[in-house]
């Protein structure tokens, strides 16, 4: 993967509003050091990555947050932190970096990542990257990858792929059958049952010019939008240019835009222990527990006769926690939220900033 | 209560470790505002009493706490805030204070108080202590203050009256029978059922020459040590000579050393909405609580489907809690607790100030 045009595109302008209060709009939860591991999860979405010179690393973020990617990624350049006015899905953040990427480097090969899910085994990881990005280096594929279900999650949409056409790379990369909304509980147990239904994880693997030939078909008005500002792209011009027409994007998703309608769409089926955490549930699923099932995030903080808890502090808090099960706790700044698990749909309501 | 010889002492040296992390070592309960009505319990107990000229009032404390009292009671003389260099429980903080007034007004009439409990009717308070002041102004009379009590407290000591002898005073103060140790609860049942049997508040009224008398009888190796110092008290050598003889005084209660051998001792029975705010569980029953039987004490505290919890934060935190029942929620500075309020003698254990 030390190609000179393979690309990394890390999107970071999510609110995280449903892991109040660690997670606030002043700081998402990207910018969180959720894991307790000293690293925030963009700087752990950077690091999984390997072999990208950071000049072909690019995130995209809202304007708000460009200091704080800057902070904790000093060494990607500047100027490839690409700054979003507003907030405009997935569909808009994508096409602009990738006209971007394509008037520096029309051959680019990219790699899209969200900056604020999990992965376990970094090195299984790096080999379906690396698998993926080879697959699209000489062909016009866009590759999402679906993960191996391992429970009927209902937060999660779900990819059906097409075992039968198997004949690709060594049996690795299938062509992508129906992409599916989050199901019920009902559904996503019939699809658990079945060994052609993935999770999908929302990256993505395509060279830039497959994307945007895609976005040029799919979505004219945005691919018009941006491939008028060739001229600009680099300059001193750029972000004054994004400010003024970036808000006439539509609101949309890339899956929704582009990765429902194409036709040369594949999945590349992984188990490498992902995670969006999309919830405090998620995390305690993903992290370690202690005997009592309790995921303890927080350098002080010890627990009596509770099981099945999330602890979450940042600063250096001291927590007693007695006589607890299957509770929410989490405290940063002048915020302290206490919520049982089984009603962390809630959060959002409770923050006030949902 | 305006007579030049009336004076008040306010025992301050408590160090409250069974509201940890609110009350810590450092800055016991009496120095913090408990019910968040802005003002600490001691300045709370400071207004309770009117009358008396600040000259005349006194607080005893550790060496640790002296600038919290005047920080908190600057219309206090400095050199009324008398300074213990260690802990040696009540006799030896009483007596002290006793001679020091004795040796600047020998015909002092004084009430003691703690200075963290709480009165929630003030006026029923201050005619109570009027009316034993009166008493005790022209007799060589001990009283202590008798709380009717409205449940079977164990966490109290009880004073029997002897009712037959009511002829005192308009039949308000009467001789006491016996002192009983706090009871197991069958026992507390018992005594609740009889109208005899009252909480002591630990609120004691006497002259000056009336306990320094009963501490030469009952005490003398203490009174020898405060007698010794007549010399000394209000120069500039009282202090050190405070701290080479204080930690030769016994560790013992007066309620131990003198109430409970002296011969001329009343109870003035009285009910004026006390507590002794010894436990997060009496701070619920004291104080207001919302429709779900929560007592919530800080500015921005929500709660959801919530019962008979007692939350208190000190600084302008939100909280926000949803499902929980009979638990203690505390919060200061770097310290969270979280405790079923049944559990609620653990605390001490768990604050590792124990």
């Amino acid at each position: 993967m030390s190609k000179s045009s393979n690309h990394l595109v890390i999107m970071a302008g999510g609110v995280g509003s449903r892991f109040w209060p660690m997670s606030t709009s002043e700081r998402p939860k990207q910018f969180i050091d959720v894991l307790g591991v000293g690293k925030s999860l963009l700087q752990l979405t950077y690091e999984r990555f390997s072999g990208f010179s950071p000049e072909n690393i690019w995130v995209v973020t809202n304007q708000k947050y460009v200091e704080l990617v800057h902070q904790q990624l000093p060494e990607i350049p500047y100027g490839n932190i690409l700054q979003e006015p507003c907030r405009r899905n997935t569909a808009p953040c994508i096409a602009y970096v990738s006209w971007r990427i394509k008037s520096k480097d029309p051959k680019a090969n990219v790699v899209v990542t969200p900056s604020d899910h999990i992965v376990t085994d970094v090195e299984e990881f790096r080999r379906i990257i690396k698998l993926c990005m080879d697959f699209t280096q000489d062909s016009d594929a866009i590759v999402t990858l679906g993960m191996k279900p391992n429970r009927p999650e209902t937060g999660y949409g779900y990819i059906k792929a097409d075992l039968s056409v198997s004949s690709l790379r060594q049996k690795k990369i299938f062509r992508v059958d129906k992409f599916k909304e989050k199901p019920n509980l009902e559904t996503a147990q019939e699809y658990i049952k079945e060994s052609d239904y993935f999770w999908n994880a929302g990256i993505f693997i395509w060279s830039v010019s497959t994307i945007v030939n895609a976005f040029r078909v799919y979505q004219p008005a945005i691919a018009k939008i941006f491939e008028n500002l060739m001229p600009v792209y680099g300059t001193v011009d750029e972000q004054q240019m994004i400010n003024a027409v970036y808000p006439e994007c539509e609101n949309i998703s890339v899956d929704y835009a582009i990765m429902e309608r194409v036709e040369e769409i594949f999945v590349c089926p992984a188990d490498f222990g992902w995670s969006d955490l999309g919830t405090w549930g998620s995390l305690q699923m993903q992290t370690k527990h202690d005997l009592y099932g309790n995921t303890l995030i927080g350098e002080k903080i010890e627990m009596y006769e509770s099981h099945n808890c999330v602890v979450h502090t940042l600063q250096q808090k001291q927590v007693v926690i007695q006589g607890l099960d299957n509770y929410i706790v989490a405290e940063k700044d002048g915020v302290l939220l206490i919520c049982k698990l089984s009603e962390e749909q809630r959060i959002r309501q409770f923050s006030g900033e949902g």
